[in-house]
C-alpha cells in the first residue's frame, strides 16, 4: 500500500492568457477576464465524455503544475515546508498548510465558471493556469458539497488587497484595437491581473518597469506609489509562440 | 505532453469508519459524526509538514479512490459515459460530468472538518472516504477562493432527501454502549448514513434486512416504509481487521 505508485496521464489541455507565471492570478477567480480553452486529448475526445456538463455553472479542473517536479517528491528529499511570498518569503510553513505549486505529487486544483461546452472542448473564465497546463480531471462543482459556508481561515488570507490601476491613454488605445480585432477582453485582463499586485511582496522597486506577458502581448508597467500601478505601453511579442 | 505519465505516491492513508461501500456517504460533509484520521507517510510523516494547518477550519484532500482501477484508462477503452444511481441507474452522463469513482485518473477530493494536528496525523470529521483510501495531497480549504456562493447546478443535485431513522430499543442500547467504551459516536454515525438513503435509488426491496459495516460492527435495518428506516440489531464483526 504505501509504495504504491500510480500512472498518471492528461485528460485535456489548457489554452490560456498566462505563456508565464509573472501576473498570473494567484487563485482562480480573480480574474473574470481570463478566460481559456479546456480540450479534451485523446482518448477523452468525444462530445459524450461531457455530456450534462453544461447543466453546471462551475467546474473544478485538477491538474500538473508545469514546472513543478515531474517525478514526486517522494523519489527524493521531499520539500516539507515552504516560503509563501505573501508572508515576505521569510517565514516557513507546512507545504500540506499552503496552496504552493511546489508540493508532493504537483497537483492543482481551481474552481473556474464554465461558459460553454463545444463540442470536445470547454470554454472557462477565472483561470489561474499556465498556457498549456496539463489537466488531469475534470469535475461539476457541487455547490452543497464544495461550498463550505462556515469554513474559516485564522490566517490573514482573505482575498488579498487591491491596487489603482491606471492607464497611459497610448497603451488603453492599444489595448482597446487588440480587443476589437481578436475579441480578447485585454484590457480588462490586464487590469484583473494587475489589482492584485503581481510583485512578490517582498519586493519594492517602485522606479522600475515591469513586464507581464499575456496571449501574444507584453504590457509594461510600473508602481506610481505602493497603492497605484501605471500601465505605460503594450507591445506585441516578436516571437510569438 | 500528451503522452506525459506521472507517477503518484501517496503521502497519507486514511483510517476511516467505512470498511466496505454500502452505506457510505454519497458526498462529504453529510455525516459530521463519520471521523477519520489522516496519518501522514514516510517521509512526509515529519511534523513540520502540517506546519500552520491547525489555523484552517477545513481541508482538502486528494484521494485515490479505492477498488478504482489502479492503471489510468487511457491504458486501455477509456469508459466515456457513466449511469449515475441516484438518476436511477439508466440513463447515461459523461464522465466528467459527475463525481462517479470510476473516472480517469482515479482521482477524487473531499473537503473534510479539521478537528485536530496530532504530531504527524489529522484528526477530521465528515468523511467520505474507505478505511485505507490513499491520500495524495492535503490542502488547506480557502474560503475566499473555493466557496463559490454563485455557484449553481441545473440537475436537481442538491443534497439528497433525508429519511427518518429509528431503533429498536435493544440496538440503541447496544450502540450507547460501544460508545461509551470507545468513545466513538456510532449512534450519529448511524443515523448520518442511513438517513441519507444507502440503498441504490433504483432498489424496491422493503422486506428485506440489510446490513452495513461501519468501524468493527454490523448495523442491521430494514426499511419501514419509503420514507423511514428502522436499525434492527448491531452485531460485533467476528473477524476485526
Amino acid at each position: 500500500m504505501i509504495a504504491m505508485l500510480h500512472d498518471l496521464s492528461p485528460v485535456a489541455i489548457a489554452r490560456t492568457p498566462f505563456p508565464e507565471k509573472f501576473g498570473i492570478p494567484r487563485q482562480p477567480n480573480i480574474a473574470s477576464a481570463a478566460t481559456a480553452s479546456i480540450e479534451l486529448l485523446p482518448p477523452f475526445n468525444q462530445p459524450q465524455a461531457l455530456l450534462g456538463l453544461e447543466q453546471y455553472t462551475h467546474i473544478w479542473l485538477l491538474f500538473i503544475f508545469n514546472g513543478a517536479p515531474a517525478t514526486p517528491q517522494t523519489h527524493k528529499t521531499p520539500k516539507l515546508t515552504v516560503r509563501p511570498p505573501r508572508l515576505g518569503g521569510n517565514e516557513r510553513i507546512g507545504v500540506f498548510a499552503t496552496r504552493s505549486t511546489h508540493r508532493p505529487n504537483g497537483i492543482g486544483q481551481s474552481v473556474v465558471a464554465l461558459q460553454k461546452v463545444e463540442d470536445t472542448r470547454l470554454i472557462v473564465s477565472g483561470v489561474d493556469l499556465l498556457d498549456n497546463t496539463p489537466i488531469i480531471d475534470i469535475k461539476p462543482y457541487l455547490p452543497y458539497a464544495d461550498a463550505v459556508p462556515d469554513a474559516r481561515s485564522l490566517v490573514a488570507q482573505e482575498a488579498p488587497p487591491v491596487l489603482d490601476v491606471t492607464w497611459e491613454p497610448s497603451a488603453q488605445r492599444w489595448a482597446n484595437d487588440y480587443e476589437n480585432r481578436l475579441q480578447r477582453p485585454l484590457y480588462e485582463l490586464v487590469n484583473q491581473c494587475l489589482r492584485q499586485d503581481p510583485k512578490p511582496a517582498y519586493q519594492h522597486a517602485h522606479n522600475r518597469t515591469y513586464g507581464m506577458r499575456l496571449w501574444d502581448v507584453n504590457v509594461q508597467f510600473t508602481y506610481r506609489n505602493k497603492d497605484g500601478i501605471l500601465v505605460t505601453a503594450i507591445t506585441h511579442i516578436a516571437d510569438n509562440r
